[in-house]
């Protein structure tokens, strides 16, 4: 028997531009789509990210997989059986499989658990993962805040694991995005607000997708009802980089491109 | 007078395939292509992975800036000075410009000194910042380590910063995710050691390019000459998600796909 080639894809946080090249190929040139929902009636978001970059294929099967959205084992372990099933059927007809997912594959994803039990119940199967842009990143570039520079240090904590030591964590690192902020809202701006951290604070939802928001001031948002792909970034910027005291040094060289003195190192392609 | 649009473009951790569709089209497009490289000698790590995906176009400049790569303020402003000097120059011919970075744009990268220098040098350029794959999300690609799921919570690290207090990162998270690792390996590879913490811990430099090396007993590199793009990512997994302990139903699992029982929902393109 010679077993299809299974993928993790990632799509990206939410414009459909933003999938990889080698996404949109491996799309195209599967066997089979593998799509997770919530249920049957919602849309897909990662096929609605990854649509628009796949060509119609009559050849092409697209498997969508129903997960709900609960942390209850008792509902989450048959969906996943089934999804096990219907994917390792068509692995074992030699059907190479993209399983698609938002973000990245290998971070806070659906893909991780069918990666765990590829490992154990294919271990023929060779998995290959497509990294994408993770919301981690497209957070800071939709709320127009660097991440992280030089030595700052990154804290990434799902809320939905409870603020109880975020006063620590504040204070430890430099930059700490908050994924899954919905539900711990009111908590987090009180907190923030607590610590003087109001003004180094972004709230960004559904970054890159058309549907993008951005909150400067978060207290606007503290008894809004959000959505479940919503994060706040806070960036201390206390140890920011080499232009942080520079102000003077940048006033000084306006001169420089009002001049039309080619400073560049350019040469044209050729 | 009319200004270009600057945009900061990320491409990608070091596969030429993982840059962003719209990436692409964004470095296709441009006037210039500003490209950053340590000095006149060395080829741009960031336009290797460009290249590929740019098309021949006399028009185009690709406009190649030194910065040193030292912490030197006094080395690092000159150098900059010219840069914000000979980009600056193109902008206000109404040139529009893409300063270029390995990774992600926003994610410890020389851009983000262009774009805190720009929303004071040039506050009526729009700059617009294209996301792309970091290395913090390729490295577990490469790993096959997820990075993160469910509850878990992942600290990033520059270990140029120091590993004082990676003791208590190690304990308070449940990914540590180590960049720049080069200069202080043999000091982390001994407190993982101590922790106990040896077979949770992979090391990779140069994540996705053809380059690139992972070691999963970092005990094997503790003497190594390692290079800058290396990174120790320990991943605990003490908290993992919800087919940790399920190795029994998976087992039960394998009668669907060799039954031949479409369990799937799947439907065909059309």
């Amino acid at each position: 028997m010679s077993w299809g080639q299974l993928y993790g894809v990632g799509v990206g946080p939410g414009a459909p531009d933003l999938l990889t090249v080698r996404a949109v190929r491996v799309l195209n040139d599967v066997d089979v789509i593998a799509i997770p929902r919530p249920n049957k009636w919602s849309k897909s978001l990662a096929w609605r990210i990854a649509e628009p970059n796949v060509e119609k294929n009559d050849e092409q099967e697209h498997l969508f997989l129903e997960f709900p959205m609960t942390k209850d084992k008792s509902v989450l372990g048959p969906a996943w059986d089934k999804a096990f099933a219907a994917i390792g059927q068509r692995l074992a007809q030699g059907k190479s499989v993209a399983f698609i997912t938002q973000g990245d594959p290998m971070v806070y994803s659906t893909f991780i658990y069918l990666f765990s039990a590829a490992n154990k119940l294919w271990p023929e199967v060779p998995v290959k993962i497509i990294p994408g842009v993770t919301s981690i990143s497209a957070v800071p570039a939709a709320a127009r805040v660097p991440l992280a520079d030089g030595m700052e240090r990154v804290a990434v904590l799902p809320a939905t694991y409870g603020v109880d030591d975020l006063r620590q964590v504040l204070n430890d690192f430099d930059t700490i995005v908050l994924m899954k902020v919905s539900s711990v809202i009111q908590d987090v701006v009180g907190l923030l607000e607590e610590e003087g951290l109001l003004d180094k604070a972004v709230y960004v939802e559904k970054a890159s997708s058309s549907e993008e928001r951005v909150i400067r001031d978060v207290r606007q948002i503290r008894h809004d009802k959000c959505v479940y792909f919503s994060m706040i970034v806070v960036a201390k910027k206390e140890r920011a980089g080499i232009l942080s005291d520079d102000a003077e040094s940048l006033q000084k060289l306006e001169k420089y491109w009002q001049s039309g003195v080619d400073e560049g190192e350019g040469n044209h392609a050729h």
